[in-house]
């Protein structure tokens, strides 16, 4: 005895979604037979428009539905600024909290030759192109972790290799953050990146 | 600066799975668009078809393609003995580790006035006509929670009024679980519902 044809598939096929195993799936595919019929349908309908629609931007990686995302196709942006970020959500975050008004690249990721991700699956090649052309100067908004590590330097090299400044944002204790309470790693940091006042 | 629209529309399209936030959702859509578009398509259209073609089996309510699930058809299923359980994960468990050959009855929920379930939610009046029909003996393999004991109570008074006989499954130590781990409640029930050897 087990789940119909039908059910077994649909139960499946949401474990492709990160984060949802055997069990997370069976609950989503009953919730939504059972409770969200509707929303489900919706899911279904918008999913796969969005699969049909959306594509990269063609000069900074962003999700867009057309050739250029809204900020790379903003005339006013700085274009000589690029900030250098590992995810849309980076590009959501700090247009919402900074006043930076350059314009980004997206890598979606970050070197990990261990899981494949090299410069190409990052779309080096087209920040190289970038670089090229009229960027001066390069941020680096990248995670401060291991592989976050590595991608900095790797895009720092590049960089210098075409003559741009390159910077990245200050690791330290955060706003608000009591100093007990911060770990060994970012209290180094933020000793070593001291400012005079 | 927000998402383009047919991203922000799957962002929230994916809240409609249970335990799924905003950022869940976030990351769901970023990874089904970035690494995942074939399994993403692939969801799309099991999801749509699972919609289109599950319904509940008229006996018992489990989800079934046919009118009645594979279950109910069999006819050397024993008719008189009806197991009743909150959902179809119920039955699925209850198949693999016993030797229950009798029939299901899936409530599909439990009562809880305060959600907006009610008998009727739980299409107690199906069980009704069951219960005026062949059905000799009810096994109440409901969750030993509040919402559980009140439907199992609920359900045992409908037996009673249809003269069928009620059991319920023994609640008590987990079999391998130490004394000393098992909680307050369960260690009072393993008492009370002691058997002679």
């Amino acid at each position: 005895m087990a789940f119909s044809p039908a059910l077994s598939r649909l139960i499946d096929a949401f474990r492709v979604l990160p984060g949802v195993g055997a069990k997370s799936a069976q609950r989503m595919a009953f919730h939504v037979l059972q409770r969200e019929r509707e929303g489900g349908a919706h899911l279904a309908d918008t999913l796969k428009r969005a699969l049909d629609t959306i594509r990269h931007c063609k000069e900074c990686r962003m999700f867009a539905e057309r050739e250029l995302c809204d900020i790379c196709a903003d005339e006013r942006r700085d274009a000589i600024r690029v900030c250098i970020v590992e995810s849309p959500a980076d590009v959501m975050a700090i247009e919402q909290h900074t006043d930076f008004r350059g314009r980004y690249f997206v890598l979606m990721g970050r070197l990990s030759p261990i899981d494949g991700v090299g410069p190409e699956e990052l779309g080096l090649s087209i920040l190289r192109e970038r670089m090229a052309g009229r960027v001066e100067e390069i941020i680096l908004a990248v995670g401060a972790t291991v592989e976050g590590e590595a991608t900095a330097q790797y895009i720092a090299e590049l960089a210098h290799q075409y003559r741009v400044s390159v910077t990245r944002i200050a690791h330290g204790v955060p706003v608000g953050g009591e100093l007990e309470y911060v770990d060994a790693g970012t209290l180094s940091q933020a000793f070593s990146g001291r400012r005079p006042l």
